[in-house]
């Protein structure tokens, strides 16, 4: 039985009769093969990726598991098409938060043609891409079960600014609620979820130092998926906290040189998450406790004034 | 006494009554300031840069030492104009090889003029800035004492394609002659020029990682110079090898986000360098004698193949 996914935060939805991914209740992902170019190359990635045996189990680990094609019938009533089946990164999740950040300052690259070069250019100049070399795409921040999810619309996402995607990382690893921009996250959940030896660093982490060396794709307009739960933690449990790489309709060939649009826009997001465990604002810690998050206290979450000695000596000249 | 410097390999030269860097026998390098921003921008950079304690040493010592500003008689005779007065880099040095790569996919960044953008990226597609994250913008190999140095025209330069590049930086630190697109180049020099704990490689490793960190500057169009003395390797004394930033007009505010731009593509430059000490490419270092470069024998050169099964599947989709 066939249905809508409940936890999709970006791209294009199966709802109100429109082409979109489906899920089963078997833990797998459809996802409709788009008829133009792009179908075909997200195609031929996961048939390449999936059969090197030259990628270490631990990188094939950062992808979702492929099962092949299969005709189905599409979402939006158009009758048989072929869907990549897919590993559905949500299933078995238990209200799960996730951000899905574009990777990459350039989300066009040379073989594109120009009307996509351009539309591309636009956007990563509209939106933070070109500026910190990623973007957030869409979220979803489970809050509490009287709460929920906060989700907010795709419009207000891409008009996020430097600040909002630093308050949005934080938002994510808080126990307060996310809704509302003047809420000061505190921060409560970032040693467990960001932090640690599995936790979403150390995966980026090890992501970085396969991008640092592989030359066989560059991975153009792909996302990098942060999901773990909340609720879980919460009663003390694991925070299931993962990183997955999603999105390859764009992926071209490396030709024997690493991919360092993805590489610099990943050590960038690296830098942001890595401040949050690491940086002058203080969250207590100690006062997290798996079954009260209310006894989380933000102390102080100003962020720091950038403003340099450089900044000095240029207004002065 | 100020004269035309003898190993500049690119930017503007004073030849032929243009204005210019000049440099005098006490080592250093006087550079005019550019009329326009550039100037300014420049002198805000040395200025804020030499004085900002909380950049380490081991990085202040990957760019030239700044010594202030001096009134010169400007080498285009068109009168007295202010310079930058910097340490020169090729001072006390025996006919340096020096290869000048300009770091970046993207050599514009969002705040600089639309005419400059345009003019930038086209520059960045026609090069090897878009494809590799860097080019090389000029340089100088030194052969022996009758061939003297290979110095190809700018024009040359700018053509150059990605297995150019990869040419180039081995051409760099061979011992037989770097003339002529149909040499082997035996790479007899790279385990101790490229090589080493003090060698480039290692230099460029430390360089990555304080930009992995820093915040404060965004190095846009700015280059890496790579500079040794091959006579004094073959005399089997120390190479002398060393990597400086320069080129800093264009430098802006980093505004608390890593310079992804500079990092990618040093990272890309530092995979070339490194499959050069460590690929498939054969070069026999104990032929290689400090006294006799004609036992350094080129086994094989041809580059691996990069045709991956990707491109096969993509070639039938």
């Amino acid at each position: 039985m066939l249905k809508v996914p409940d936890h999709q935060v970006a791209g294009h939805t199966a709802r109100h009769g429109k082409l979109g991914p489906l899920i089963d209740d078997s833990g797998r992902f459809y996802k409709p093969l788009q008829d133009d170019e792009r179908g075909s190359k997200e195609l031929a990635f996961y048939s390449s990726f999936s059969s090197n045996t030259s990628i270490p189990d631990h990188i094939h680990g950062f992808f979702p598991v492929f099962y092949g094609t299969q005709l189905l019938e599409a979402s939006d009533g158009s009758g048989l098409r072929p869907h990549l089946v897919l590993q559905d990164l949500a299933s078995d999740r238990l209200n799960p938060s996730i951000i899905d950040i574009k990777i990459g300052s350039r989300t066009w690259y040379p073989q594109a043609s120009e009307d996509y070069v351009q539309r591309c250019m636009k956007k990563d100049k509209e939106t933070t891409s070109l500026l910190l070399g990623f973007r957030i795409s869409g979220l979803q921040i489970y809050g509490n079960s009287e709460s929920g999810f906060w989700k907010p619309e795709k419009k207000h996402v891409q008009e996020f600014t430097l600040e909002d995607v630093r308050l949005v990382l934080r938002k994510f690893v808080s126990s307060n609620s996310p809704i509302g921009s003047n809420s000061f996250p505190d921060c409560c959940f970032a040693p467990s979820v960001y932090g640690g030896s599995a936790g979403i660093l150390a995966q980026l982490l090890e992501l970085k130092a396969w991008f640092e060396d592989q030359t066989i794709y560059h991975f153009n307009s792909c996302s990098v998926l942060m999901v773990y739960e909340k609720e879980s933690m919460m009663k003390g449990k694991s925070s299931g906290a993962e990183i997955k790489l999603i999105d390859f309709a764009h992926v071209v060939e490396g030709r024997g040189v690493i991919d360092h649009n993805f590489l610099g826009g990943l050590c960038s997001f690296i830098k942001f998450v890595s401040e949050i465990l690491t940086g002058p604002d203080e969250y207590s810690t100690e006062a997290c406790s798996p079954d009260s998050e209310k006894k989380c206290i933000s102390t102080d979450n100003e962020h720091p004034d950038h403003k340099s000695e450089f900044s000095d000596i240029l207004s002065t000249n």
